[in-house]
């Protein structure tokens, strides 16, 4: 085992502080990875502070961070995909029981066995697995993921979540190139989602409550920018989608979306509110709509993002921190102050 | 004109009796059809007793009935596909613009001009549109089906509504066969939803709230039952659905069947509760589910199933009551009293 600084949180109460977390000595399977950037997502945040204690409690010391880029160490003895000074990333899974249902369907983040990079059982070491805010980590070279040579690493950290959060449903929507697509929210899933569906052809609008994004919207490849809470520009556009991507967390009338769309359309929730939301029934009859939500991706699909977001230069707009204004980042986080992702660059831990 | 004897309601809270209407002399498009057996449909009786006020309010004298089975007597000179003595149906539409996005994509039941079977605006003799609780219709014929000849015509009656209704979902939803299809109730939608569901080659399997409807879904066709108020049987089949359609208009728990897909699985509504449904963000991300809806069907949709249930002998169970019944007939639908649809026999009409 090795010692490795880390930064954690001792209770729901407390802040991110320095720590010290053991690594394993990495197994034949596995690839030994020096992080170089690890993006902050929201679920670091709510795992941080306990808020999904109902359904996923969280264990302490925490470790949060499942947005990973870093650079290949070592490698056991049966690893052929990778070898050390490879840039690879790690997203929000490293394992799962590689036989179910799921698994064999390539959709890992199903897998009623899957390891989540923290918070989740370690079968290696006991206790929970830690994420990566951290210098380094080891796993399972079948979770490990090539990230192009072209792409900034800072910005292609958070690929490994909003990243293959929002490809995956657009992706899978069907063939989207001239569709006009809607969405909703431009923070860090959604300025992801507008890059995504400008990328594969889309007549992109963005969704959003602030007229201050207009300008920002557009830059990062809207066509149209709709003020949501303007009825008259929302009645204009009513009926005229044929996909949106909701990537709101916050409680929102998600059949106000519903009108948006044409026949056939759908809205994909990839963001949770906590509270069930009302559907109208008769939204969705008259024009055969629908909702569905999207999770993540599978391994191969988020290698099949990476590959994507290096043939088109895709990466996510970050503002680089070091880790020691981790719980300044969370705050700001909170009160949407960050164009769109803060990314950690892990030489701060180092230099502790 | 023609003066034909009818049953209507004078008001929402009148009842259902002997009237004289209009109907207009064919065009040289219309077919002019008399009446053997239209079925009673709930939405009858909501409009009957204006309970859709809110965003289709009922005209007065008003002349429900949606589910018509007749005799061609009588067609236009320009009329190519019907002759008198053919035995033709009409559902829930009898004339849309013809040109809109909708009706270029056979889907007219969502062209905006749609014009419905009742208390919808009549453009031929102004007013509004009279339904099959009467002796005769004259329709253009683009909205005439053909009804096989081997189809006993009181049960072929219901297929023009419940059958299009639960025949264009299943269908819609790609290769069913083999998979397990859930049916939520089992009415007048209900049972022809596993009638097509079994037709197909699906699994499949009926939630009731009524454990004393068990022998009676297998009759009909069921594979499987599940009361649905019975948790211990819920949980056994959790996460094993591919599709389900739910045909309640009651409130109910809808996240308690979007717990029963499996990956990708889809419940699709065809009922229409009143009050939004609260749906879980949540139990749709994980396993990617979707919550649709959809509404009748097209009039080339509609021909299809015509045609499919002649290929497979389908049509609905039906009590055949004369028209004077309809009243009574109004009260035990509302106390699901009927195996499972009541078709009146127009001779009945005839006689007074």
């Amino acid at each position: 085992m090795k010692e490795t600084k880390a930064y954690s949180a001792s209770s729901a109460a407390s802040p991110l502080s320095t720590d010290t977390i053991q690594r394993r000595d990495a197994t034949e399977r596995d690839v030994e990875i020096e992080i170089l950037y690890c993006g902050i997502c929201h679920s670091d945040l709510h795992t941080v502070r306990d808020e999904w204690s109902s359904f996923m409690p969280t264990t302490y010391p925490c470790v949060p961070g499942h947005e990973i880029v870093g650079r290949v160490v070592k490698v056991g003895s049966g690893v052929t995909g990778f070898k050390p000074g490879d840039v690879v990333g790690v997203g929000c899974l490293v394992d799962s029981d590689h036989s179910c249902p799921s698994c064999r369907a390539d959709v890992e983040q199903f897998c009623p066995a899957a390891t989540f990079t923290y918070n989740s059982p370690d079968k290696h070491l006991g206790g929970v697995t830690y994420g990566g805010y951290s210098e380094s980590i080891v796993v399972d070279e079948s979770f490990v993921l090539r990230v192009p040579s072209n792409l900034d690493p800072a910005g292609a950290a958070p690929l490994l979540c909003a990243g293959i959060t929002t490809y995956s449903p657009i992706r899978r929507w069907g063939e989207i190139k001239g569709k006009k697509v809607g969405v909703v929210g431009l923070g860090g899933l959604g300025h992801m989602g507008v890059k995504f569906a400008r990328a594969f052809g889309a007549h992109v609008v963005v969704f959003t409550t602030s007229p201050g994004k207009t300008d920002d919207a557009m830059r990062v490849g809207a066509h149209e920018v709709i003020v949501s809470t303007d009825a008259e520009q929302m009645q204009a556009h009513a009926g005229t989608f044929d996909f949106i991507l909701d990537t709101v967390s916050a409680d929102h009338d998600i059949n106000a979306y519903i009108h948006m769309l044409g026949l056939d359309g759908n809205i994909t929730l990839v963001g949770a509110p906590e509270k069930p939301l009302p559907v109208s029934a008769f939204a969705l009859l008259f024009g055969r709509k629908s909702v569905s939500g999207s999770l993540i991706g599978g391994i191969a699909e988020t290698q099949e993002m990476l590959d994507f977001c290096g043939a088109h230069g895709i990466t996510a707009d970050v503002e680089v921190i070091p880790i020691q204004k981790v719980n300044e980042a969370y705050e700001r986080m909170l009160a949407s102050d960050v164009k769109y992702r803060f990314s950690i660059d892990m030489a701060s831990l180092k230099a502790e």
